[in-house]
């Protein structure tokens, strides 16, 4: 699985890529490759200041090794070794009626004595608005919703929560967005096989082809002033809160010495701090508010 | 102490604002007083889009109540009440040439059943500047330096060294600036009395004034360009990660459901993220970093 995995994300890669600069028109990825000293490395493609995307990542890592003290702990075991990889993809679109748009896709192994003795997979994929279209919203949802149900009716559901749990800006009490879905330790059982996982995984590889870029599309010639982009600035700076203080991944990327600018190509590109800046009321700013104070079911 | 102190903060918040009113020339600044519901208040004093600050915040907060749990973890202590209250500067100029500045005081006081158990004072002030002016920096140390020789002649490295390690982005291997003085816990002992720390304390409010004033003067009307300016909004971008990731203060605030408007005014007001933006060799871009990659002794 690890080997399969490993090919299916490298191709992954690739035509999330190709499609992103066919959407943007202008923009390219460049590549940056890199390795980690302990095992392993990673393919880090970055867009900068394109048509469509002001910044966009689009990550594969794939790392090995003794696993990291502080992950040792938070998995209960001991002397293990492991075998991590994932696609990890942000973009942030210039046009503020676009989204920004997260997901990645991930594999873990887990070793004693070079034993496999545990498997997972885990990932989810987001989405993260200015302004509220509700029709954008619903198909993304509903795009994310066809994606489980072909597997089992509560994944959804259950995934769709998981993802507003996760993704909860606590100290400003709202959601970092809109919400999508969100799955860790997918493990094989009755229900499941390994090879079923494999597939629903590829289905979400699918999804976020299907969900996020027809909104590009639909979006990305809307017109836009001065307003919206200082309104998009802002909540952008809400992104930045939640991967620095709360983002799981981020932290732990950053606490296990990671390749810092792989970890932090989420980072908006422009990003403005008001004090105490609010929405005027009844406008369009107050609306995505008041969505992100208590996430709804979209479908 | 606690009303003496409390009154001194409220003098410095003042004079400390007035002198920056008169060397902006343009921004006032505005009151925004808040209450705690667990005890205590503050009063907010911000500018936003001076002549010579993009953004600065002066606050003082007067908090007490049972101690938050966090707290008394901490402390190793149980069942306590406390009294903090302290004033806190973040300064962000326009000019990529003027130093971005940060200093705080505070004072708290612990109490069981009522009895006072223990109280100590703490605080420091430092320098975060984009571009390397040496007799700048060498001016602010040896500001800093001639106040702490006034009470004990170890002071000076103590808290030079304390500002060093406090104040490091270990993530990136360098500082978040080139430093100046940290205290903690400066509680009664033989050499220093409680009246002696509060004059020290004191000493280090005249210090703010006296440091940071003279530099913003010399360096405001200093000419720069937008290759200047993409810089500090990207050194900007380490201020950010330095206060959500790592400054214990900021990260206490927002757990102990501190006012999260006056925590986070700390917020530079425009950043950038660059994905692996390094400086070109030989550049004064490059300079700063690394002077920041091993902090130096400036006197």
């Amino acid at each position: 699985m690890k080997n399969v995995f490993s090919k299916y994300i490298d191709s992954l890669q690739a035509s999330v890529i190709s499609s992103l600069e066919q959407v943007d028109g202008l923009g390219k990825f460049k590549k940056d490759s890199w390795s980690r000293v302990e095992g392993g490395g990673g393919l880090t493609m970055v867009l900068e200041n394109g048509n469509v995307f002001e910044k966009g990542g689009v990550n594969v890592s794939k790392v090995h090794g003794k696993l990291p003290e502080s992950m040792s702990t938070m998995l209960n075991t001991k002397d293990s070794d492991f075998y991590a990889c994932g696609i990890s993809i942000v973009l942030h679109p210039k046009n503020p009626m676009v989204p920004t748009f997260h997901a990645n896709l991930r594999y873990f192994e887990l070793y004693n004595n070079g034993t496999l003795k545990d498997r997972w997979f885990g990932g989810g994929l987001d989405l993260t608005p200015y302004y509220i279209f509700e029709n954008d919203v619903i198909h993304f949802h509903a795009n994310c919703k066809s994606s489980c149900d072909k597997y089992d009716l509560s994944f959804y559901n259950n995934y769709k929560k998981k993802c507003d749990e996760y993704f909860w800006n606590s100290h400003r009490n709202e959601a970092r967005g809109v919400g999508g879905l969100f799955f860790d330790y997918c493990r094989e059982n009755n229900e499941m096989s390994v090879d079923k996982w494999f597939s629903f995984i590829k289905d979400m590889g699918q999804c976020i082809l299907n969900s996020y870029i027809p909104i590009v599309e639909k979006r990305k010639n809307e017109t836009f002033n001065e307003l919206n982009v200082n309104w998009q600035q802002i909540r952008r700076g809400r992104y930045v809160e939640f991967n620095l203080l709360h983002d799981k991944g981020t932290l732990f990327g950053l606490k296990t010495k990671g390749r810092i600018e792989s970890i932090l190509i989420s980072m908006p590109p422009k990003v403005k701090w008001a004090y105490d800046f609010n929405p005027a009321k009844g406008s369009n700013e107050e609306k995505l508010i008041k969505i992100l104070e208590s996430p709804k079911n979209w479908v």
